[in-house]
This record gives C-alpha cells, sequence and structure tokens, in this order.
C-alpha cells in the first residue's frame, strides 16, 4: 500500500492507510498505547489498541526516534478530544499493523531539551530533528531558492566557481593554506575575481557559492566556512543601480518567505521584516555625524563602522525612517578592497555600500574599477604584484563594462531573520577554530 | 535613454535607441564604417555615415571587444540586404552617436579562432565570450536549475553541506590536505555523510556542490575540483525507487532543455536524446556476458567495468534498445563504499547502480546501509576505525529509514549532452595537476 504523507491524512478519513516515519513520544497505558509519529510533513497520534495484539506487541517495544511503518484506520476524534494546536488535532491512526524499519538507542536526552550549543553540535544528525531546527533551515533553502529565481526572472545566468585558487589575492592571514600537487593553493575567500570575469561573458551573473575566511575569532557573527549569495552585472551607471536592484531582491525574498514560511517564523518567534522601495541610504561620514548626534559617540572620521555603530545605525532607521534597513554608502578606499570604483565626486571614498539590517551588516557591495589601467594602477598602489593578477586583469585588458555587484551571507541573512543569536545555528555543520563535527583535541 | 536589448530591437523600428554591448566586428569601408555590436542577447550590424562627424570619429577609433553605447535609428533593411542567417539580419542601426565605455588591448588572436586548449585556458576571460563557450555555460545553468526544480517538485530540500571534513573517510591519497588552525583537514570527495544525515532530518534533500579528487590524472574526463548534484532521501523500497526518480529527473531535464537550449544545442552540432520510461537495466555480471557475447571480450568476474566496456554497453544499448542511456547495477561489495547496501538475494553485490550516457558513467547509486549495526560492523570490516565515523554514525544510531540517492557530474553530464571531448570544457575555470588559472611551474 502506497505510503501516505501525514499532511494528507485527512483526505483518508474512515479509511485504512499506510504512514511511516519516526516515533516522537510514545505513552504506554497499559491497555492503550499511543505513539505520535512524525514524517516530514507533520505529527499526528496514533492509538493501539489490546484486539491487535500483534500492533501491541510492536508498540510496546518502540521507543523515541524508531522508524516504524504503520498501517492504520483513519478516525475522527470525538469533539471533546480534539486538539485545536495541531493540524491533525481533529483525527487519530487506529493502528492494525506496525513494522519496525530501524531502532534507535535510547537518546543521550528529552529529543525537545534546551541544549547548550556544544552539546546542539556534537549531536547534530540528532538534534537538527527539532521542529525549531527544521523550520530554520526550511527558511534557509527558502532564501536561497528566491534569490535564485529572482535573479533568472531579472535574466542572471548561474555561474559555477571554484573554491581552489593559485594566489591569496587580498594578501591577508586569513585564507586556508592546501598542497596542491606540490604547490601551494589556497580556499577563495570570494568568487569576486571570477563573477567579474563572467560579466565580461554573460554580462550579468549569479552564483551560490561556500567562502573560506581562516579567522581565528569565535564570534556569534562569524564563520570559518559559509555559503556566499553573489551577484554582479554590467552596464551600471553607479553603484545606485546595484543598491536597486538589491531592494527589489530584498523585497521578493522576503515576499516569497511571506508566502511559503509563516509556520516557520511563528514557530520561531520571529517577523518577517516589511521593506519599501525608500530605504534610508546615508554616507559613512553621515551616518558618523548621526552617531555623534544621536548616541554621542564621536567616531567621526573613521575608516570603518563598529558592531555597536551597526547596531545604533539599525536603531536610528527603525525610529526616523520605520525600516529594519538602511545603506551605508562610501566607505574609504583605504578599508575596500584594491578593486572598488573611487567616487570622482568625494575622493578618498568609494561607490560602495553595506546594507545593515537588525543590527549588523549582511551584504557588501559596490561599482568596481572597470577601466584596465585603472585597475592596474591600483593593484600596484595595494602593494601587489600586477603579474600575479594577469588572469583576472585579461577580462578588463579586452574591454569591460561599468560594472559592480554584490555579496550577502547566506547563514548571517538566515539568523537576522530568525532572531538567532549565533550564526552557527544557521549551519547545518558549522565550521570554526575548534571544530569540524566534532570538537578538534587542541593542537599538539 | 533606457538601454534596449539587441533581441528587442525589432520593437523599434523606424524609431532611436540606445545599445550597448561589445564590438564584435570593424570593417572601415572609408565612407562608410559597418559595426557588429554583441550584447548578452544577440548581434546586429550598425552603420556609421558620414554625415554623423563625431560618430564617425568614435567609429574609426574604436576596435574588436571595445565596450561602446550606441545612439542610433533602427531601420529596416532593403530586400535584398536582409540576411536570414541572423535573427536582427532584417535591420540595421544608423548610428547617430558613439561613447566609448572601455577601450580593449589588440587581441592576441582572432576571436573566433580555433584555438588549442591551453591557449583556450590560458586566455578565458577572453575565449569564454564566443558563442560556442557562452552556449555551453548556458546549458549548464540550466541542467543545475532544472535539477532544483524538479526536486523542489517533488518536495526535496536543498541543503548546504561543508566542504572541510576533518577525517579522509575512505582512507585514500586521493584527497587534498588543508592546513586547518593547527590541525589537517581534507576537501570533501563528496557531500555523501551529510546528505545521508539529513535524510534522517528531512527526509527528501539535495544539493548542489563543490567537490574534490586529488587525484594525478590528467584525463578527458576527469576534473581535480568538481560540481556534483546530489539527492538522497528515505523510505526508499529498494535501489529501484532510486533509479525510478533518475528517470523522471533526466526527463525533466531533457525536456527543459528542448524548451529553452534548441538554440544552443544547434550551435554547438548536439542533440538532445531521447529518453523513455524504460532505460533498459542490467546486473554488472549480466552487462559482462553482453560484453563477451556482442564483442568478444572476456571480463566476466571483473569488479568494474572499463572505459571501453562502457563505451560498447552504450553501443549495444542503443542498437538492442534504441537508448542512449543504460543503467548497470549490482556492482561488487568491494568495488563500492562501505556504505552500500549488499543484496541479500545476490551475496557479495549490491544494491547500486551506475547510469552510462554516451559512452561514459554520469551517475552513480545506489541504497544505502541503514541499521546502524551493519553499518558499524561493514566500518570495522573495511578496515576502518568506527571512532572517527562516530559523528556520522550518530545519524543511524537514532534512527534512519532504509534510504539512498545519487550524485551526478555536473560537468560530466554537460560534455556528454554537448559531445563536448574533454570535460574541461565544460568547466568555467577548471583545475587540474597543471593548472589553477595559469599553468603551474613545475614543483620545486
Amino acid at each position: 500500500m502506497e505510503r501516505i504523507y501525514i499532511k494528507d491524512l485527512h483526505e483518508y478519513i474512515g479509511k485504512e492507510v499506510t504512514i511511516a516515519g519516526w516515533v516522537d513520544v510514545r505513552r504506554d497505558h497499559g491497555k492503550l498505547i499511543f505513539i505520535d509519529l512524525r514524517d516530514r510533513t507533520g505529527i499526528v497520534q496514533m492509538v493501539v489498541l489490546p484486539n491487535h495484539k500483534e500492533a501491541q506487541e510492536s508498540a510496546k517495544e518502540v521507543r523515541g526516534e524508531w522508524v516504524v511503518e504503520v498501517k492504520g484506520i483513519v478516525n475522527k476524534r470525538p469533539e471533546k478530544m480534539v486538539n485545536s494546536e495541531l493540524p491533525t488535532g481533529d483525527i487519530e491512526i487506529e493502528v492494525t499493523g506496525v513494522s519496525v524499519l530501524s531502532r534507535a538507542a535510547e537518546l543521550p536526552f528529552d529529543k525537545d531539551a534546551e541544549l547548550n550549543l556544544d552539546t546542539h553540535f556534537d549531536n547534530l544528525p540528532l538534534t537538527l530533528r527539532t521542529d525549531k531546527h527544521k523550520a530554520i533551515f526550511k527558511v534557509q533553502s527558502e532564501i536561497v531558492k528566491a534569490f535564485r529565481v529572482f535573479l533568472q526572472k531579472e535574466e542572471f545566468t548561474e555561474i559555477q566557481v571554484p573554491k581552489i585558487i593559485g594566489e591569496d589575492a587580498e594578501g591577508g592571514a586569513t585564507v586556508f593554506e592546501l598542497e596542491y600537487f606540490g604547490h601551494k593553493a589556497y580556499l577563495a575567500q570570494s568568487p569576486q575575481f571570477y563573477k567579474q570575469i563572467m560579466v565580461g561573458v554573460l554580462e550579468r551573473v549569479f552564483t551560490t557559492t561556500t567562502v573560506y575566511r581562516a579567522e581565528k575569532h569565535s564570534t556569534t557573527r562569524h564563520l570559518n566556512e559559509y555559503t556566499s549569495l553573489d551577484l554582479e552585472f554590467g552596464f551600471i551607471k553607479d553603484h545606485t543601480d546595484i543598491i536597486k536592484l538589491e531592494i527589489m531582491l530584498m523585497k521578493y525574498i522576503l515576499g516569497h518567505l511571506k508566502e511559503v514560511c509563516t509556520k516557520e517564523f511563528e514557530l520561531l518567534g520571529a517577523t518577517i521584516p516589511e521593506i519599501s522601495n525608500e530605504i534610508p541610504t546615508m554616507k559613512l561620514k553621515e551616518a558618523q555625524e548621526v552617531i555623534k548626534k544621536e548616541y554621542g559617540e564621536d567616531c567621526v572620521g573613521e575608516s570603518d563602522l563598529e558592531p555597536q555603530h551597526e547596531r545604533w545605525l539599525c536603531e536610528y532607521a527603525q525610529k526616523e525612517y520605520n525600516s529594519e534597513f538602511i545603506f551605508i554608502t562610501h566607505y574609504p578606499t583605504a578599508k575596500r578592497p584594491f578593486y572598488t570604483y573611487e567616487d570622482e565626486e568625494d575622493l578618498g571614498f568609494t561607490k560602495s555600500f553595506d546594507l545593515l539590517f537588525r543590527g549588523i551588516e549582511i551584504t557588501t557591495g559596490g561599482q568596481r574599477i572597470h577601466d584596465y589601467d585603472t585597475l592596474f594602477a591600483n593593484i600596484k598602489k595595494w602593494g601587489f604584484d600586477p603579474e600575479k593578477f594577469a588572469f583576472y586583469l585579461q577580462a578588463f585588458k579586452y574591454g569591460m563594462p561599468p560594472e559592480g555587484g554584490l555579496g550577502m551571507g547566506l547563514e548571517r541573512l538566515t539568523a537576522r531573520l530568525l532572531g538567532l543569536e549565533n550564526i552557527k545555528e544557521a549551519t547545518l555543520f558549522p565550521r570554526d577554530m575548534n571544530r569540524i563535527d566534532t570538537l578538534l583535541s587542541r593542537p599538539e
């Protein structure tokens, strides 16, 4: 008999069905055994009556997380037994047969227990099974989907970019080093160069890719391996075209989440933000003036925002503009990568931007230098060897339109949308200094 | 004035438009200058007449691959000048103004020259701009899209999996080693363990992920870094459920390509294969008997197929079953990973399969062992330390349904569909023993 999903059981009232899933809870009342069965679509209460001898025997044996296939009759519950909190609260399965597909060891803790994060991560194959964590990663999958669907509608082409790179282009100590057939290679910090090259080929491209930061910090907002949602496109006027596209993109993503994930947001006690076409936008120096005036801290002239500054600016945007989003533009050239476009009308500052949301930067983007000579000169000015950038530079040597793009950390966006305190909770299998699945021993 | 794409120019006949793109060809006839302009939607002929002095001056200066924005009037061509080979062959732009967005250096070779592969790879930012290569990666992006859309319709959830792993699970010499905060780490050869773990959470999952093989071969069918299309799902009867799903998946992908990529297949001289619900399926030993009988080579009892065997079997499937696809099942346990499910009715052989297409394996899949004790025993039998698999094993310790899945190399599928001889041509930025963008010098 074909397996029926729990969410569809209402179509089978009075009929015998086969369902399958995990034993969520089992309550043995002696003559009656109640089992809550969970599949990927929901949870349903089943009752095993004493007249079904074999089913009773199996039911006595099963425990939490056992996987079972169950035959049973879908009954409507009497009015007073209806549980209105549950989509299946008005039905019950009268079990006629149980077959065990897989046993489970005794659980190390109650499945829905509040665990500290380390215990959670130590036991992910089990702890990810809770409604809370399933909801997080359902939302995350829908964010990625909406990102792609929107960009495909805007005629962007998806590209696959390499992660193994030959040069540590940014010249920092923050890349992972790799042994590559007798050579040193590195893990890419971003798909930047490749997406720019591909603007020269396809004009409008995007990618969802894994990126790496070998940074030795252990914070609630950083990961050593994460998913970057990246886009890049040509024939722009300046960075404001990218900002406009991002607003449309965010509207699309949030609209999609409203359509398919309200249940998950509710479960997680989170709200889907409103977003308007008029997201407040200010230059870094204006933002610093706001901070000085409104919050009394003088950071005017500093080259970047501190975490506290980002929180204040989000608070301010909420208060003054009723917006959970705020764009900050014109970071100084010295604080942005060598390929960032300098504003001819605001020298020393770039046509770049960050998008802040709920207290933190979730996007970095901007216009890039598309002129070969300027780019070449900048590489030298930054102290790099242009020879090492020869491959990338070809894209500009042979004609590149004015272009730009942005990158958005998927886990950070997920965490902010869902109000998760630690970004690692928005990562299926987070890597950090101390952990690759299991805790790493201290280095010898 | 808003930029109009070349594909839409027919809507503007008699009107002035702004278009922008790359100079594909420029022909200077003295008084008349012809420029073929290329954007991501097509190519159009423009003519600069002597009465437009400034435009003429600019037009005299521009060369191949310069990026220009052009104002001009869309004119219908006289009947006898129509070029029926080109979608825009019946129109011509009478240029009224040219502004140069970006210059290009003199090209090192004619853009459409037939290049040897090394020259092609040395100059990818330029050589990817040909129609041929744009077509390849357009098709590739549509394969990935169709893969995801189909699985989403089948209620699979997309997951993001890590590439940095702590243990070289398969115990081979074919993994890249990484320096990870004073520890050794490795680049994953597949998302296998993570997608299996996630079946325990979400039942049906897929991922498009980058995988790594540190294999020292330089063939036309292998890459050291490639994109794997992976899926895994629970509550299966056996491997035949996976085969059934894959047939539906391939039908969907090929149907989608027929809808959106016929032009690209035509350009590349390739045909989209027909696929039926009845793909021939045979056990490895049956396939070996076929080879012996039909092609006279006795490989009966060997544990795997050689490349020539795969080519013969595809030829045979075409001849006998009119199918470009053939499934081979039941590879011996010794040739498949430790987690592969042994067929109780054919001991020593597994419920695994390969899908062969146009002479080569494009998919490997199968049912996995879901029973904890069996899996644990197998790990020991394979000579591995179960302690090192403790994280993965939790998924099975706490209840896993019968499950399985498959992995498909995106580049290999693209290459086979398009009849590309070398898989590297189906890879935007291929990595091999000798190359990361530029050729690697010989190891010191």
